[in-house]
C-alpha cells in the first residue's frame, strides 16, 4: 500500500493531504494563506504540515504531487508566478524533494484541477475533458486520452489570456483585453467597484455581503443571487464573456465535457443560470455540439485531488 | 504492395490520385470543379477518374480516402454541406464503397489537410500539430499524438466559427461575427468590394489582377503584393484577424506547429509578412510560446495526401 502526499497552494487557502493509491483522501489539513507573510512563511507551513502527516502514517509515502495557484514551468519544475512576489523562478519541485526526501511532481492549479476532476470527479471516463477554473483569474486544463495536454512550452490552457477586445483593460500579464479582464473574480470586483463609484446609491448590499469593507467577488455573487439589480447586471456581463470563452474551447476542441471549477463558479447559480441562454444566442445551427457543461464534482478540492493524481503518476 | 485511392473534392478543383503504402503519389488527376453542374456531374467525374486509375494499376488497391471541402459527419460518413446545394446529408462514404467496391474513409478538407501535413508534409513528428486552411472559408484540424482530434461530435477544429465581434456580418453558418467573416478568401473579396464601391477610383488594379470581371481573393493578394494601397490595407486587416485566430489556438493548445494551408495562405507573402508583427503586438511577456508557424509543405495537395492517409488507416 503506497500513499502519496498532495499539496494545493492557493492565494486564499492551502491544503496538505494524504491520499491512497486509489486517490482516496485519508487526511487533509486546510489552512488560510497569509499573502502578506510571503514565501518563507508559506514554505514553513507546508514543511510543518507535510512532516506532521508523514509522521502520522505507517504506510510508506512514495511521492508528492503539488498544485500551485499560478504559472508553473512544468518541465523545469519551478514557479513562474506573476502575481505573488517572492515566488518567481522558485524551484518548488526541488524544494519539496529536498525537504521531504520523496519525488515530487508540480503543476499549476488549472492543470491539477483538470486531472483531479478527470480521475476522481465529474470527468471520469471522458475522452476529452476541459476544466475551466474561475477564481481570482481564469485558467483551464485539457485532459486528452487520460493525459494532460501541456503543450510545447507547458502553456496550453491559457484561456484567460486570449485577447477578446482591443479596447479592454491592461491585464496582469501585460497584454490588453484578455478574457480574464472580463471574466474572473477580479473582473467581477473591478466592474462592481466601477459601478459603485458611478452610482454611490447602489452597491451597498454588495459591500455588506462582502463582509462590510471592500467589494469581493463572493459578495457580488451573493448579492446577484439575492436579486440586487446592479450585481446581477455585473454577473450577467461576466457570464456573457464566459460563454464566449467556452465557445472558443468548444469550436476548437469539441470536448466531451467542460467542468467549471474555482470559487466563482462554485458560488455559482447566478453565473450558471444565464450561461446556457448566452451559448444558445451564440449558436450556429449547422455546427451542433453535445459537449456537456457541469460544475466541479470535487468543489474546492479539484486541485488537491489533482495533486494526488500527479503524485500517483510518479509512483 | 497495397495502394490506396485518394480523392479531394473542393469547390474550385477536384483531384483523384493513387498512392502507395508509404504515401507516395503514383498518379494524380487534376480537374476543375463545375459548381453549377451540381452533385451528379461531380459524382460522374469522380467515378470515371477513379475507375480509370484502378484500371491502370496491377497492384491491389485496398481502400479509398476522401477529403470533402465542407462539413462532414465523420461517424456517419456523410456530407453536411452548408454551401453547395445537393450535397446536404449525402452518404458520400457509402457511395464510394458501392461505386468502387473498396472500403472508404471520409473527412472534411481541414482534417484531411492536417493529416496530410502531419504524415507527409511540414508536420512530420510534431506531437501536436494544428493545420489552418484559409481558402473561401477558414477551417482547422488538430493532430495530437498522431491522431486527428475530431471531438465528441466531429466538430473540433471549427476555428472559423468562433464569434469575434457582436457587430460583425452574418456568417454562412447563420451566426454573427464569426472569425471566417473577417479572415478568409470570402472576407477578402467582400472587404475589397466594399472598398471599391466607396472609392470607385480605387480597386481597378485588383479587378484587372482578378481576371477583369469581378474581385477574387487571389486578385486582392496579387494587388497587395504589387503594392496597391487599398488591397494591402484589406490584406492587413485580414492578417490581423488571422493573428487573433492563431493566438486562440496557441493559448488553448500551445501546439508544436501551426501549418497554414489553403489558397489564400499559399498566395501568401503579403498575408504572412505582417502576421509575426501582429502576433508580437498581441504578445504577453510571461506567457511565452515557441509554437512554430509555417506554410503547408504540400501546397494545394495537403488534403489529397491527407485523403491518402485516411485510406491507409483503413488498410
Amino acid at each position: 500500500m503506497n500513499n502519496v502526499l498532495a499539496v494545493d497552494i492557493g492565494g486564499t487557502h492551502f491544503r496538505v493531504g494524504l491520499f491512497d493509491e486509489q486517490g482516496r483522501r485519508l487526511l487533509v489539513h486546510d489552512g488560510d494563506t497569509d499573502r502578506a507573510a510571503g514565501r518563507e512563511w508559506m514554505l514553513g507551513q507546508l514543511a510543518a504540515h507535510c512532516r506532521e502527516l508523514l509522521a502520522n502514517t505507517d504506510a510508506p509515502v512514495k511521492a508528492c504531487g503539488v498544485s500551485f495557484g499560478g504559472p508553473v514551468d512544468f518541465s523545469r519544475r519551478r514557479v513562474t508566478s506573476l502575481h505573488a512576489p517572492g515566488w518567481e523562478g522558485f524551484e518548488l519541485g526541488k524544494w519539496f524533494e529536498q525537504t521531504l526526501g520523496i519525488p515530487c511532481r508540480l503543476d499549476n492549479d488549472a492543470n491539477a484541477g483538470a486531472l483531479g476532476e478527470f480521475h476522481f470527479g465529474a470527468g471520469r471516463a471522458a475522452k476529452l475533458l476541459v476544466y475551466v477554473t474561475i477564481s481570482t483569474g481564469l485558467g483551464s486544463g485539457v485532459v486528452c486520452d487520460g493525459k494532460l495536454l501541456r503543450g510545447r512550452d507547458g502553456m496550453a490552457g491559457e484561456l484567460g489570456h486570449i485577447p477578446v477586445s482591443e479596447f479592454g483593460a491592461r491585464c496582469s500579464c501585460g497584454a490588453r483585453g484578455c478574457l480574464e479582464t472580463f471574466c474572473s473574480g477580479g473582473a467581477l470586483e473591478t466592474r462592481m467597484r466601477e459601478w459603485a463609484e458611478r452610482r454611490p446609491d447602489r452597491g451597498g448590499r454588495v459591500v455588506e455581503l462582502s463582509g462590510g469593507h471592500h467589494i469581493t467577488a463572493e459578495g457580488v455573487m451573493r448579492a446577484a443571487a439575492e436579486g440586487d439589480a446592479a450585481a446581477a447586471h455585473v454577473v450577467r456581463e461576466t457570464t456573457r464573456w464566459l460563454a464566449h470563452g467556452l465557445l472558443m474551447v468548444i469550436r476548437i476542441l469539441n470536448p466531451d465535457l467542460i467542468v467549471l471549477g474555482g470559487g466563482v463558479a462554485q458560488s455559482g447559480a447566478p453565473l450558471l443560470d444565464n450561461l446556457r441562454s448566452f451559448l444558445e444566442e451564440l449558436a450556429s445551427r449547422p455546427i451542433t455540439y453535445s459537449t456537456e457543461i457541469v460544475t466541479a464534482a470535487l468543489g474546492s478540492y479539484s486541485a488537491l485531488y489533482g495533486a494526488a493524481a500527479l503524485g500517483l503518476e510518479v509512483t
